[in-house]
């Protein structure tokens, strides 16, 4: 999502500032990098208080691992994403948005949601208090280029193209799938806006599981390596419907179709690979 | 509240640590003090490497200020206590018991509660997911020898003992108060039980604030400087009714009544007035 927010942010309107743990090997011209951890409270404050941020799109956190509900790591993001906020608004910050999931919609599913709600209500009320906006994007389902292997749409599409068979579950839970390049254009029109608090951050519209991996098989013409016998999904992933997404789209945000942002990852995927 | 529970705490069943940002002036003996900020993580987590507790009673915020409500430091409080939960538990943890407040009944209501609200929800999943004990004290409305002057029960007390006029609000408003000594004690229960989860810290009894103010007067034999002239309590200060103390007295622990503990304190204030 931040790779492609740094593609569409319009660099005329903005100053742009990136953080990561690592510089990226391919950043947009006229970014200015800065390779910190922001898990270091010091750091980060240090950094915020030199570049002094008008407006902070803050997406850090590590969910790309197996094991990301659980792991005691969501604390320190917790702990990063609130003392961020605060040294944003003390050294000037006007508004900040914040990346959020549609996990939240049932908290108690696991340490991911429980956090996520923590800094979303916290900082809230925070920016509440101190005259500041902020507002917070439920992300529901991404997909698209770069996103990690162990997720359906790159799973099936890695698998297919090597010529192996993918193992899905049956698939009939619905879930609203939204292309990463979709995701950082509502964060980027939230950020320009004036809207504060949840937000939605998906198509509006869900789609059964089962039907995507069709798609993908169709697209790729290798229905026959599809095989719906996996695993029920986690008993802990949340089942959470699907996006409003009205809040965006009153702000002009399109959406693309969901066959157009498989067919563009299909194609990427298919670029990358070994020949 | 820290203070009482080193005076109570069984020294022969635990070996204590205690901390905080300055040594106590009058520390029991057989205590061994820390003088470190729990709100900088790297010394508060070398300090939980080196001790490795096997139980935790975290007392540690800021609430004593008349903008408690609303401080922005209430989030690093929050970041504390998440980031010494993890340490805690990485460093051979078992159980702990933290401060909590009646004011999370209102969690909407304040910065304060909000942050505590977010420190027990995600502490209790982290509990829960990493194999570990976690309650959380929901502290009613504390009063005794120490408290900061701007509360109630000490600002009566001191005005009266100097001959000047306490104004008071109209005090309609029930409140349960409990003594300090009590609210060690009860946490002090907790951290020897398995109880996990929030707990009501109360008498279990609300009080009128204008019963409380009345019966100092007639204590002290002050009637005359006591006016119901003053200003409503803050709109912010949250009306919970009572606590649940049946949790608690299931555990053996006893709460003295209202009389004897305002006794004690008036005695207390007294002994220290200067002459």
């Amino acid at each position: 999502v931040g790779r492609e927010a740094l593609v569409q942010i319009d660099r005329e309107r903005f100053e742009v500032h990136a953080v990561s743990r690592r510089p990226l090997a391919a950043a947009p011209e006229g970014i200015a990098w800065h390779a910190i951890d922001l898990l270091d409270a010091r750091e980060t404050a240090a950094l915020v208080a030199d570049v002094a941020p008008t407006h902070l799109l803050h997406l850090a956190w590590e969910a790309g691992r197996s094991d990301y509900r659980t792991a005691p790591r969501n604390l320190d993001w917790l702990a990063a994403g609130v003392l961020l906020a605060r040294a944003f608004r003390e050294h000037g910050g006007v508004r900040a948005v914040y990346a959020g999931t549609c996990a939240e919609y049932q908290p108690a599913s696991s340490l991911y949601a429980a956090c996520k709600v923590a800094v979303a209500a916290t900082v809230a009320e925070y920016a509440r208090t101190a005259g500041w906006q902020f507002a917070w994007g439920r992300i529901f389902w991404p997909y698209g280029p770069g996103s990690a292997s162990r997720r359906l749409v790159p799973y099936v599409i890695e698998r297919l193209l090597v010529g192996e068979v993918a193992h899905c579950s049956p698939g009939s839970q619905q879930r609203d799938f939204i292309h990463v390049a979709d995701v950082a254009s509502a964060l980027i029109s939230l950020l320009d806006s004036n809207i504060e608090g949840p937000v939605d951050v998906g198509s509006g519209e869900g789609t059964p599981v089962r039907s995507v991996v069709e798609w993908i098989a169709n697209d790729m013409q290798r229905e026959d390596l599809v095989h719906f016998d996996g695993p029920e999904p986690p008993a802990d992933e949340p089942d959470v419907g699907h996006a409003r997404s009205s809040e965006l789209r009153s702000l002009g945000w399109k959406c693309r179709p969901l066959h157009e942002g498989l067919a563009q990852t299909i194609s990427w995927y298919r670029e990358r690979m070994p020949v």
